[in-house]
């Protein structure tokens, strides 16, 4: 048969949910005790599975018509009427008719990438960046260019002189606890970004899906807020790290001529996202204390966030770099010159613990000792034990 | 800002669910009265209600921790192995770990195409075929070509030249009930396909979401179930028509090498299928008595089926030609000479009656004369008077 070229297997395969079988590294990951802190997984002993179940009920009770029919591309209105209300609450003036609701924020990425691209076309990200990002571009046929960022997020002169030099369709930015590094954009960093990308009317895809899980009472103001954004930028969000991510409900909000390009990919990609649990999103939203269980989570994954900074901070190798994130669910590591996070690995696994490699984050030249490492799906005690593993591995066998 | 090229909003719009807000004939669609033959929706009255809600109310109360946690891109091993048993009771030599759990029909078309071709590369799928096909093959950047076609289904002599023409990538056909012409291919029509298939060695999409609907004891036998497609066809199937489209859950099964990559464009997409409605899906597989629930549509949309056949044989104009449709929700017809579906329809909806017309299912060179119709929604006593209202204009306007 003529096949389609050779669609490299990516490194998220290792480190998915469940990887794909018959992969070398797979059969390691299967090892009784070891302790992940590779996955992005929100701890499942968090979800308010009771009220989660509640509106599954109250919906299928009262709207099946809807909730098991076919619905609308753009997303049912109770569900964009709650994206939209969310939102506000960011400070975003948003109207539930420029909401388009997608299956989870993969998807928002997918569809940002593919109607607002050509093939070929470039879009600028941070460095590093979420891997699965670049992987939704690649699909479009897009291409990811790196920018340079640090400590405060993406380096406002190395992006204007990236606009000028590959003239990008759109920058895409995770501003907030950003995964991987795990880094927030400072004010003055948003409000200069704001001012490069006014200045050279580029679109910003803004995606957002950790802002609620913060551990201080800071609230970041998304750069789509900056009033210098109005009719040059997309939010991306999701429910996955608010409510549940087994329920794939996100939504984009943006321009209607914009929406208009994405919501005629999404027919062409799945028609529409699940109506039952678009009613049941919805319904959460409007009746469960979303407040009060965030919290609980914002506590217990701040705790995790100390367990695991204070062990890196006591334990790694003297030159090493780390973020102490103020949310979110990721920390990254930059060990020192000489070592190579991918080619640890195998060791690592050996000893008991795994991480994902920083490489895979990057869209070329990565910075091959960076690691990152998920604090959110283990308790503190296997936290620290993990690290303890991590940095006996490190400790013997050294730089390169 | 850099704008992609315009992409068009395809005439689907208009008739999809809920049609884009500010379309010139969406208002017309408003009309209160308006009798509709246009969607492609099953009748919300037929959906098993209490089941499903029962199936969603057993797996969050059981395996909460699964169902609202991301699964694995492939889908869930539940529902991959419902999956398979349906399609080894369809005669196919199915097997769990071929199979990839899709965000509904419309999904596994557009994963197919994504993932099996690159841009430029043709398509071949029967004239007329589903009209969304050909926007997801769009999509993908492939081209589709048609074969034409006659009651049989498609013509094995076409198809083999289209093939040394066009060196295509695959093959798309719906062989049972298609959508939209009513046709269903012959036993001796798929042999043949398949001989044409294995001897020039070209993959087969076969889509078959309406094989369910069957309105006789006939159940035809998918072409993939020939030996001779062995390692050279995938299925695509979706619960859309069997259980609710609202949920969201479709498969394809094929070889391993091709799902690979089918996984890979599903994990770009939107990461993986709802886990929610994958396991609520299986348990209703699993737990409902689908027969009885089938036979009850069955001769629901039978006795429909009949309501719009006879009254379109007795009044449409001579010359007409017509589908007797063995099952699934849709008829076809084709207009003598001279008439114009698409040009009739501002008439059509002023009388109080609206079709799709049939030039959106050809990928090129449609046949004006063509409309589709669905027989699903609608009770017979409200059918006879569409078709009633539809031969009025068709008598007024007469061929131009």
């Amino acid at each position: 048969m003529r096949m389609k070229e050779a669609f490299p297997i990516p490194i998220s395969d290792i480190f998915a949910p469940s990887p794909n079988p018959g992969r070398e590294l797979f059969s390691l990951l299967g090892k009784p005790g070891l302790i992940t802190f590779a996955g992005g997984l929100p701890d499942p002993a968090y979800f308010d599975t009771e009220g989660i179940r509640a509106s599954y009920d109250a919906v299928l009770s009262t709207d099946a018509a809807t909730a098991l029919q076919y619905s609308p591309a753009r997303g049912l209105p109770v569900m964009r009427e709650a994206a939209a209300r969310r939102l506000i609450g960011d400070g975003i003036d948003a109207d539930p008719g420029e909401v388009l609701v997608t299956s989870g924020g993969q998807q928002a990425i997918a569809l940002v990438a593919s109607a607002m691209t050509n093939p070929g076309d470039i879009i600028l990200v941070e460095e590093p960046t979420y891997m699965a990002a670049l992987y939704s571009i690649a699909a479009s046929g897009a291409r990811a260019v790196g920018v340079p960022s640090d400590e405060d997020g993406v380096d406002p002169v190395a992006l204007e002189s990236a606009i000028r030099t590959h003239q990008p369709k759109l920058v895409y930015l995770i501003p907030t606890f950003q995964n991987p590094s795990g880094r927030t954009m400072s004010a003055q960093r948003r409000a200069a970004v704001a001012e490069v990308l006014e200045r050279h009317n580029v679109l910003l895809a803004e995606d957002d899906p950790y802002s609620e899980l913060r551990f201080t009472d800071v609230r970041p103001v998304p750069i789509s807020a900056d009033p210098r954004m109005r009719g040059r930028s997309v939010v991306l969000n999701t429910l996955s790290k608010l409510v549940a991510p087994g329920m794939r409900v996100g939504w984009v909000h943006g321009p209607e001529e914009l929406l208009r390009a994405m919501t005629v990919a999404k027919q062409a990609a799945d028609f529409h996202t699940s109506s039952v649990n678009q009613l049941a999103a919805a319904h959460y939203l409007a009746h469960a204390d979303l407040e009060r269980q965030l919290s609980g989570i914002r506590a217990v994954y701040r705790q995790r966030r100390d367990a695991m900074v204070d062990q890196l901070a006591a334990q790694l190798p003297a030159g090493s770099q780390m973020t102490k994130p103020q949310g979110g669910m990721f920390t990254w590591v930059q060990l020192p010159p000489g070592y190579d996070a991918e080619q640890l690995l195998p060791a690592m696994i050996d000893e008991g613990v795994v991480y994902v490699p920083g490489a895979a984050f990057y869209p070329s030249q990565p910075h091959r000792g960076t690691m990152r490492l998920s604090f959110a799906s283990n308790p503190p005690e296997v936290i620290v034990e993990g690290i303890n593993r991590l940095c006996a591995v490190l400790e013997r066998s050294g730089p390169a």
